[in-house]
């Protein structure tokens, strides 16, 4: 009994506070089928506008781009089968016209991206003729349709272009011009509610006195959450009272699509975001509590159908929080078919680093370039509270569940958020 | 002397007009010194307006973070010395008190986050203690400063956050606001001008006529310039007339910090972009005509002081001719002190890729996973008219000046400008 005893309280201490921990997956799985995103907003805005916006309808080609045959060089257009005899030693001589039209033995001048005449079907750029008054000179023969781009050749009318839930690049942009759209369909960007509690934060800009710290969370939140593409409310900061977490979350779920708490969520006499939002609406907690480092103490609730992430007040921990769980929501309420996720690249760990088996571990990373070959130092992997270890870093490595830790010189796939330097 | 004029036609047929063509680096080079910033202008705008903005001071920690000696889990703050002889059959009895000051014999709880009683030099975690009225069990011994974030671990007074010139993230502003900083200066976003030439374009949104193609090109350059950071100013089409041309870079000029023209820049009768640019100040056209595929037409120019990019029509040029000279131009405008490299990884060639010994060769690709491998599989190293090339890629590999091709099963570094879906 004694030996059950102290074997129990190892495993709570390991739990610090929590009977159990949830699996991330398993936690993110079961969270996202707990809401659903009933009807997108749309907007439609001018092409100038939409990069980097969530296209809402499918582009479909209305036509063939380009929608005639057309020059792709300087030359004259001429019909190929004029041109096999032509040799060095015996050119062969066409006559210029004007009219649009290229008759057996003539030639018409065309400039890149013209149209091709009635009745031509090459170009002989401009280089390998001789112009002497209205005749040319032309000393190899071409093939058919040489230096044409042919209509359709780029996109065939009624050629899917685009599907609704894609983010717009500058590319996709250019082809939907390209193809005459002058506007496009995209989703209303999300709102994201956040609030901070906690009894010894204060606004960032505001008298800060001793033992009270400012409120950074709420700050790297919203950057991370308009990073993403989303519009962020700042609700401000709630003490560390139940009711009052309550009524600012429940204030807060009137106007937004999904909310995001910092701090408050351990299990301490001030852990009080989690019972705040199971007073609120049903079905409240989904998990909390993860088989996480950092982050252990994150929790994720729907109220109402509303996603709300319970995030730690650690820094690095909310960060990490996001990462996960807030990535995942804000790329489905965007309006993404897809999870966005970061580059990726794979990479040398320089040392071995440690995680804790039965724990996903996201270890804070810088990646380099060393003698042509990527190198992945290890900068943290715990310290959830020191936020200058994210400007020191550039991406993560993640120690999965099954994994003590992982070794000097493997190969690991490293999510970037921060840049390498590279000559390229 | 019949040899000589044949070596000598294949030579200009070759370089498609151009006389001679020019190294890529060594025309960015030659470019990038022949204008500079005079000075940037800067703004100073509230945390919540700065991420992705370019910082224009540097960021030093006023005061230790944290700036007091905290408790890093909810718990007992005790001195660590009264600890030392805990065990779980022979716990140690401590007082606790409600002072804000620990004695020998003592313990004060304090919750995560908050400030360490004075006298107290470590924190026993909650889960860890047994709490008997006023007084406190502990069954293990704790070191020095266990379970407490020290001032100034995180940051020192003094020390560098990030330095003006840098692009920045959610984890530097939050590094800020932790700090104290409630806004931040910023440089000012730089103005591109963009015009576009040809007597086949019109604008997007107007009537189209038989023969006649809509402008992609502003649309795509645009957006890759607010993609960047930078705003931009649409000049409209220039008919192919030299004089229009002229006064509408002219005219241009007066308003924006750089210009990028696209169109009529080959060599050819309606190519009159370098001559218009000639025309109007010095030291004009640096170079034109590269050593590079798509985009040899590309050139660059400097009037006045201020730097012209003077692209391709067709929109694959256009694009990797603003990929090498506008990301550089921009950057530096933006206030980087660095060129901002886009993502990249290593992968692996499915197929070999043909370029052109002494041209550098920007072939797009498409970069999967495959069976845990990064497989590069090309899509196009010609068609520089093909914008529907670039929306089926999702990075660049460079063939190099002195290779004829790329070999199948060859590992490259792949430039991405679009995702990759990997389980992560």
């Amino acid at each position: 009994m004694a030996v059950y005893f102290v074997w129990k309280l190892i495993i709570v201490v390991k739990l610090h506070g929590f009977q159990t921990l949830t699996n991330v997956d398993t936690a993110l799985k079961d969270w996202l089928s707990a809401w659903s995103i009933k009807q997108f907003s749309q907007i439609e805005l001018p092409l100038a506008d939409v990069c980097g916006r969530i296209l809402a309808e499918d582009i479909i080609a209305l036509d063939d781009l380009p929608c005639f045959n057309r020059s792709a060089m300087d030359g004259y257009a001429i019909r190929y089968i004029d041109s096999l005899n032509a040799s060095q030693l015996s050119p062969v001589k066409l006559m210029v016209v004007e009219t649009g039209e290229v008759g057996v033995g003539q030639a018409e001048q065309v400039w890149t991206g013209g149209s091709l005449p009635k009745g031509a079907d090459a170009i002989v750029m401009l280089e390998n003729t001789v112009r002497a008054g209205n005749f040319l000179e032309i000393c190899s023969p071409l093939t058919p349709y040489s230096n044409v781009i042919l209509r359709g050749e780029d996109v065939k009318k009624g050629q899917l272009i685009a599907k609704a839930g894609t983010r717009l690049t500058p590319y996709i942009v250019g082809l939907a011009a390209a193809l005459g759209f002058n506007m496009l369909k995209v989703y209303k960007k999300p709102l994201i509610g956040i609030l901070a509690t906690g009894n010894e934060i204060v606004e960032v800009g505001t008298q800060v006195n001793e033992h009270q710290i400012f409120d950074s969370n709420k700050v790297v939140l919203s950057a991370m959450c308009w990073e993403l593409g989303a519009e962020v409310i700042d609700f401000g900061i709630a003490k560390d009272n139940v009711e009052e977490i309550s009524e600012k979350i429940c204030q807060a779920l009137k106007t937004v699509d999904a909310l995001i708490t910092t701090g408050g969520t351990s299990i301490g006499g001030l852990d009080l975001v989690p019972d705040a939002v199971n007073r609120i609406g049903t079905p409240g907690v989904i998990a909390h509590g993860l088989a996480l480092r950092p982050a252990m103490p994150t929790g994720v609730a729907v109220i109402d159908g509303k996603p709300v992430m319970i995030l730690s007040g650690n820094p690095v921990a909310a960060i990490i929080g996001f990462e996960i769980f807030g990535r995942s929501a804000v790329c489905r309420l965007l309006g993404l078919t897809k999870l966005e996720q970061r580059p990726v690249l794979k990479a040398v760990l320089s040392r071995k680093v440690s995680g804790v088996l039965g724990r996903k571990t996201y270890v804070r990373v810088f990646v380099k370039l060393c003698m042509g070959n990527f190198v992945v130092d290890p900068v943290s992997a715990k310290g959830s509270n020191s936020i200058s270890t994210m400007t020191k870093s550039n991406g993560y490595v993640i120690i999965p569940e099954n994994r003590e830790g992982l070794k000097e010189g493997e190969t690991v796939l490293v999510q970037m958020f921060g840049n390498i330097e590279v000559e390229v």
